[in-house]
């Protein structure tokens, strides 16, 4: 994309009354806009960065034989009656709203019942077990304060995957696969080392659920974690039992503030009792179905990274996320060459943001940085007599000659060490 | 995709309570399932149709310089007061709720108001223009009824995009160029022979808008076409003067029931000066930004195309949009043959849905009628002796017999004739 065609520019200062250092560096470089407090919409430049977590996401989730899908963000009050959760009381976050006619309406701030109420038209028999659905939906919950930026919104995207199975062995199966499946996601989003698989309670129906949590100073929550021996656990679960039972000491653990950017668990058959979700078994007795819920925050996750992965001079994107891979510069007045560059570049695949703006160079490497793309490339009269370019990596000081030939090749290739 | 995978099955029939045609054909084929009146979630074989029509008009938009963003549903009041349009007087279809604080927010009918009110922090100079940015996003309206299923929901999504201009003559060329894009649009779609180019009242600041309409006997409009001179008008324009400047006599139009698929409309500059979105031209003077906005309804697309291209045994969809290409059933079992041509076929890129149910054949390949998937090829003991599969279109009724080893050619070159 050209610079000229790409409305946002870069602001000095965020709004004043944002305090989210995430928001903060998201709305400086372009990538965001606020609406209000914890509502905010993706720009040219944001909606990348979400397109490519969420594709990520979809990547692994289809890799477990998860089926996308799409609900709604409207409500019955009916869906949610039947598990006490329509109550104010209960659920504390709901939007309400109504119809024309005074009939109630709900904004969903999880599909839960949703699913299951959808689900148990199609299910009937163990024949058409088991069954993995997840989407990409937005979520809105009507937080009293709503001061964490992008990382817990009024209105967010949200991947929330569903599994229905015969019992609880099968459950156990795909519950473990999609531990696996999360480990790899935040792998790729660049989170791999800082995020633990955190033992958390497990409700009725299981000893321990499961949280993804990342290391984060930003965080809203605090873990225990033995980096070493890679396990940690929550405030919840922290007792003499359990460490024995994970093998672990108080004294080898550690005090970490972390956001939680996954979180999944075991409903066994209380949701699916509740709402009446059963099947025929082989023998033609009825069952409830076993249900587990899979949660990955999108936007959390990108507000989560870009707290983490940025210093002083802005964000720092991973290759695999970044909304471009380069930021194709000048100094002087070259824009034919430069305009044939950035065809060849994007001719071979390579997302190139091209700052083609009458602007100072030092104006041009600044954004460049505070947008966090992976890599900058200047063309320069004086690189131009040596038939090359000069790159800079963003996590990098030191800028290097490349040919121009072998510019495509060299970019390729710094990604696929990155990964 | 497995059928075994795919948890929704088909049905005999739609729920009672419904009565448009495009939603009763598909819930019963298992795309979509019915929330509320005019609220329907995608199922996956839904969500697939769904981003197949964001793909086609995304490349579309793209291709005349769109940047794609994503607004949200919340609205803050301050947004829509200075035009008017917060009032439930001037706009009867909003929903509106409240934050914990009492604060009243409003959920996006449309995003006019909302794009500009960010455009406005960006844009300064006549250096920052043009500009134009679109988005798919879901609307909400609060209609007072909601019976044409898909057609006009209470949720829905919709293409939106917004053109912001130096002046007159710029936003002339490219509503014009926006013209041929959405002419493009709609012959990728299948539509193009029955959608026409619509003349309607354009307002304070130009004699016409354009709206896109098919077509449609579920249609809501009713406009006038002569379609040798592919000219049409809608009631609002209909008299004297416009068919003389057409070159048309009211003779030689034709009343025909339409829906209405896109619309564009020239704002000239009365809501930039409701907004005061302005800029510093070369001289150093404020002007306001000349604008125009262009939608398409996604969702109402999709049901407008299940409406018309159906017929007594379900759905027909044009391969371009279709959810799978191919819909893969047997004849007897030969599982471990037919596992091995789906693995091909998918090796292959082209789309399965493969039917790997213990079922009749009889009711696999209703199903495959019902949804409405291009083609059906069928693996029988009897077809193998012939080393070949049996392979009918959805629009024919013939079947012919294809070696195997030419099946995946045989199907691409089909496509490549479909378009």
């Amino acid at each position: 994309m050209r610079r000229s065609q790409l409305f946002v520019k870069t602001q000095k200062n965020a709004p004043a009354d944002e305090v989210a250092k995430n928001a903060q560096l998201l709305i400086k470089a372009g990538f965001v806009y606020k609406v209000m407090a914890g509502v905010y919409a993706y720009t040219p430049l944001g909606i990348r960065v979400v397109e490519n977590i969420k594709q990520i996401v979809r990547e692994e989730m289809n890799a477990i034989a998860g089926k996308e899908l799409i609900m709604t963000a409207l409500q019955r009050p009916e869906t949610w009656k039947g598990t006490g959760r329509w109550s104010d009381d209960v659920v504390d976050v709901w939007f309400k709203t109504s119809l024309k006619d005074g009939k109630e309406v709900g904004l969903a701030w999880s599909h839960e019942e949703a699913i299951i109420e959808m689900m148990k038209q199609h299910i009937a028999s163990y024949k058409d077990l088991p069954q993995y659905v997840y989407q990409f939906q937005t979520k809105f919950r009507n937080e009293l304060r709503s001061k964490s930026g992008i990382m817990r919104g009024r209105e967010f995207i949200m991947k929330d995957m569903y599994s229905c199975s015969i019992n609880s062995d099968d459950h156990e199966a795909f519950y473990q696969s999609s531990i696996e499946a999360y480990k790899k996601v935040f792998e790729r989003l660049g989170l791999g080392d800082d995020t633990f698989v955190t033992f958390a309670d497990g409700g009725a129906f299981t000893k321990f659920s499961h949280e993804f949590q990342t290391i984060c100073d930003a965080g809203e929550d605090v873990i225990y974690v033995n980096r070493e021996k890679g396990i940690a656990v929550n405030e919840e679960v922290l007792n003499d039992t359990t460490l024995e039972q994970l093998g672990v000491t108080r004294g080898e653990l550690e005090m970490v503030k972390t956001a939680e950017v996954g979180n999944i668990f075991n409903f066994g058959t209380q949701k699916s009792e509740e709402m009446d979700f059963s099947f025929t078994d082989a023998e033609g007795r009825k069952q409830f179905v076993h249900l587990g819920s899979y949660g990955i925050g999108v936007t959390r996750v990108m507000g989560v990274i870009a707290e983490k992965m940025s210093d002083d001079k802005g964000l720092v994107w991973h290759s695999n996320i970044a909304p471009y891979t380069v930021y194709l510069a000048t100094i002087g007045d070259i824009s034919e060459q430069v305009d044939k560059l950035y065809s060849e570049l994007t001719g071979q695949g390579i997302e190139v943001l091209y700052d083609d703006r009458d602007a100072r160079p030092g104006d041009k490497f600044a954004d460049a940085d505070l947008m966090g793309i992976p890599y900058r490339i200047v063309l320069s009269e004086r690189t131009m007599t040596d038939n090359s370019v000069e790159v800079k990596s963003r996590t990098e000081d030191k800028t290097q000659l490349v040919a121009l030939k072998d510019i495509s090749h060299y970019i390729a290739e710094k990604i696929s060490e990155s990964n």
